[in-house]
């Protein structure tokens, strides 16, 4: 796996914040291709933050190079030509690896952020 | 003042938590050219964040280059040819206003990072 953090190790990137999302998303059996983008949007859209196409599947993309998840395509059942994308997991252990260093990593973050605001105000 | 979150809004930047910092510290009149350096690694160092030079004078110069902070250069006492570098505020009033907009974005980032948690542990 890639580095979650800059060299500088300021707040964790969007790109692992993303890839932590896609495997509970897969845990819970809810990473479809198609609807991905939209339910990214609806679960941070009160937060202000909008993940874009391009940095959702960049995301994406990174889990399914590093063997985490693999894509599986099905034909949907009572339609002849359509195919419903979705994703699974190549390797469970890496992907609760991965879970496990988020944690550490977002705990760090509160951290920091708790501290700027014991600091600021 | 400049935008303090990317295009998308994820966590905010780090320009704009070293901004807050320098802002304080120069209410604090702890803002010294010399030990800027230092006294933010000092900071931060338990919590793995290390900023850079580069990364600390950006965002110095981004208070001055947008009118906030000025810098002062003042002889030292006893020491003929030594002159102290410090900051001070050329505009208060936008200085507590830069603070005030970056604790709403503080606090919107702790909210997106408590909701990874809920979400993903």
């Amino acid at each position: 796996m890639r580095e979650t953090r800059s060299s500088s190790g300021f707040l964790l990137k969007q790109r692992a914040f993303l890839k932590l999302y896609m495997i509970t998303l897969t845990d819970q059996k809810r990473l479809y291709g198609l609807k991905l983008l939209d339910t990214m949007r609806d679960e941070f859209r009160q937060y202000g933050y909008k993940p874009n196409h391009s940095e959702i599947y960049k995301a994406l993309h990174e889990l399914i190079d590093d063997g985490v998840l693999r894509q599986v395509k099905r034909k949907k059942e009572g339609m002849k030509l359509q195919e419903v994308v979705f994703y699974e997991f190549k390797d469970f252990d890496a992907a609760m690896l991965y879970k496990k260093q988020l944690k550490t990593e977002l705990d760090r973050c509160q951290g920091l952020l708790d501290k700027a605001i014991r600091d600021n105000f």
